[in-house]
């Protein structure tokens, strides 16, 4: 293809982000990246593993993400098939430290690997187009250049950063000097930027491992150094890799844009023209996805009466009906419903601010709550009982724990649970229960090999999670 | 006050409605009137029972309803510490049998009884006025007339059938003869009627029992045949009298204004002003709620963000959230969520009838079902269980039945349960459990003076509610 680039490129995908304008469907304890928000089967950070997934043209890919999202990851590359390194940030400090860990990651293997940067929460409409400009791009970044991949526009856009183009660069087909990077622009700015030819700045960065340091260095020597001894110091854990906390909390909070991009003079950008989405916001949601006559997207169990370009989302059992309106946006998950309109979309950033302030849980918790040995949501609640149905993947464990303020009875509807009592172990099959009373030890295993459910009934004078005492953890916790 | 009238008022309220217009919190198992839609303690047919409840001006009022709905009438009776005798229609045959039922019914103590017919899903802002009125009205009445109560329109509505005032009736303060009984009309005829002085229909009627029976006997004969002919075979059932099925299905169908009102020359009408709804819409039900300084009108969890106008309700745990709209509907419930806008809410009947041909049961079934020992509410279903919460008054007793395709699990949580497991009886307190096997006869009794809660857990191939052999039930069903 339109490729002199003939070494593999190494990916490094950062999926650190909470994306809390896309809530109740993304939260903090599940964010977007990691749900099935436009396709019903696989998130979009499984298909941004896929996409860099041939090995003719990329080695194995790094996950750069959270230690509170580090199941996730693994169960998701798991479910897609793809093999990666990660690496775990002990806390969020935005892009550039990301970029540098990238950066230095990859130059332990090869100083001169070249190195691709993808955002793991983006939409993606032609992966063979995309391979292809990142090729193309890896030419740039071999020469010396810190390549961006910069989106034609097809709207005047006030939600993305632009680039002006400069000057060609000799010997990278189709690629230009960055002129100047432009932050988010109103209407009027954005369509003067079209009218002179400026991209969409996709955050897509491709460079070699040794030019980026040197840029670090020059611009940016704190990151580096906070970096550099976060890696040095990184333990091993499970198969992650933990950056040291106290050397990478040294690392300033700030983008790779401000940090370096803005200001190294190797800044390069090749326009590309697949379609592409950040899909930062619900109507961008409603963009990306397929739409009946009426202009409406619904997922779910749904019923619209004259109803038209509605993004209409329902989760679970749950039925959402829309009744004469246009263009809203109505998210129905099993605790929480978004109700908003596609031109007010953004504020959801603000509601979420809102419900953190009141201290609501819904903020940041979903219902169902991903853990390393499966997940658990809470179905009923009462003065003195909660009800929940647990599922353990084969194999999952849970700690050995007890409680002081309320006895369990699990019921198990699915599989086949080893149940641990005190001194007792016990074979619980579908169909029968188990108490265990209050204050005994105890945990619960999936010996088998299809995954297994239960209903739990606490019942006691406190249910709250935080009545635990973990006695043994094999994840770690 | 301004009444002539001294004997007590018969009060008849007709509550056999399904008010589908405020789905989903109104369905046919558990209609608007029933539900705690615009007081949070108490549904509107609590209100119009109470509403009558001086005994200075009423004698013990008469509930009509529908087979279906008699135990939450009985049951909301008891909590409102109304007594009434309750009459039970076999099928709904409309407002004119309905109304030939209670005029038999009154005359059977005494045939110039005046009668008051009220509906139950009516909101009204001032008893004291509303009670002078029907006293004032009473008057006519007594004197022969079938007087209505017609409301001084407060603003052009559509949504309302309209009374031309004819001359002043002789001997009775204030009221007139009907000019004419007008339809709902269009906008422009709704500000036209008003500028001539005409007035809500407010469908309350005063009459003496044998003034309307003889003008049934000459408008509506085969009304009247047949209602008798149902109340002459009506049998005692608990405490509820039962009309004749058979009899009664053969009663036309048709309204009272239709049959009678807009035939007779006997029709009256006083003009009232107290505050008054029919509260048929969800548009009408905000307008009739408190509201906050931005208009909005919110109960249960809600957050908005620069929303105004609006009506938001949030039934049970969960959150509800509406960002950047004005004057729209959204009704959150355990099972089912409506997003509507005021000016569109009319059109939720049709939504109802959509939901019904696709027979999705969230059209008519609440996700708590009423039951006369108490409710019942799923809260979790998979592949091969059900989970239920179960809630039984002190004193209930569910029927003696067994299942064929489930096995149960019941963990009580608050209360005492006496649990028949075929030949055993055993009593099972909080957090104790008890387990019944597929095909074992069992019944479930509170034996207590507080509320039984269970949760239970079925488990097997099949978990359909139609899935039971009913072999003994106190109830009679």
């Amino acid at each position: 293809m339109a490729s002199g680039f003939s070494a593999l490129i190494h990916p490094v995908i950062l999926c650190g982000g909470s994306g809390t304008r896309l809530w109740p469907a993304s939260r903090e304890s599940m964010p977007k990246q990691f749900t099935p928000l436009v396709n019903a089967d696989s998130s979009t950070f499984q298909d941004t593993a896929r996409r860099v997934a041939d090995g003719t043209a990329f080695s194995r890919p790094t996950i750069i993400t959270s230690s509170d999202a580090r199941f996730i990851v693994a169960e998701q590359l798991l479910q897609a098939e793809v093999q990666a390194d990660i690496v775990l940030e002990p806390e969020r400090r935005d892009s550039a430290a990301a970029v540098a860990v990238a950066a230095l990651h990859a130059a332990r293997r090869d100083p001169e690997a070249v190195v691709l940067i993808l955002a793991a929460d983006h939409v993606i409409g032609d992966t063979a187009a995309f391979v292809d400009a990142a090729r193309a791009a890896a030419v740039g970044a071999q020469a010396g250049r810190i390549m961006t991949l910069g989106i034609e526009p097809t709207a005047p856009s006030t939600a993305y950063g632009y680039i002006r183009k400069g000057a060609s660069i000799d010997g990278v087909e189709g690629a230009y000097e960055v002129g100047r990077f432009v932050e988010k622009p109103n209407r009027h700015g954005a369509e003067s930027l079209i009218a002179d030819g400026a991209l969409w700045n996709s955050g897509y960065f491709l460079f070699r491992a040794d030019v980026m340091l040197a840029e670090l260095e020059t611009y940016a020597p704190e990151i580096l150094a906070a970096t550099r001894a976060a890696l040095d110091g990184a333990t091993t854990d499970l198969d992650f890799l933990r950056l040291d906390a106290t050397a990478f909390a040294s690392a300033p909070k700030t983008s790779i844009d401000y940090a370096v991009m803005e200001r190294t003079d190797r800044a390069g950008v090749l326009p590309v023209s697949f379609p592409w989405s950040d899909v930062g916001t619900w109507d961008a949601v409603w963009d990306v996805l397929p739409r009946d006559a009426l202009g409406n997207a619904v997922r779910g169990r749904v019923e619209l009466v004259e109803t038209r370009g509605s993004l209409v989302h329902s989760e679970g059992e749950h039925l959402t009906a829309v009744v004469g309106l246009d263009d809203v946006v109505v998210v129905s998950t099993p605790d929480a419903v978004l109700v908003t309109s596609k031109a007010k979309a953004g504020l959801v950033k603000e509601l979420v601010t809102q419900l953190r302030e009141k201290a609501h849980p819904e903020a940041d918790a979903h219902r169902r709550m991903f853990r390393p040995w499966g997940w658990y949501q809470r179905i009923d609640i009462g003065e003195r009982f909660q009800v929940k149905r647990i599922m353990v993947t084969p194999g999952g464990r849970l700690s050995l724990q007890k409680h002081f303020h309320r006895a369990e009875h699990w019921v198990v509807v699915r599989g086949t649970a080893e149940v641990t009592v005190d001194d007792r172990v016990v074979l619980v099959h579908e169909n029968e229960a188990v108490y265990l009373p209050i204050g005994s030890m105890h945990r619960l295993t999936n010996p088998g090999k299809i995954p297994l459910e239960l209903i739990e009934v606490q019942v006691g004078s406190y249910t709250g999670e935080d009545d635990i005492i973990r006695v043994e953890d094999i994840y770690g916790r």
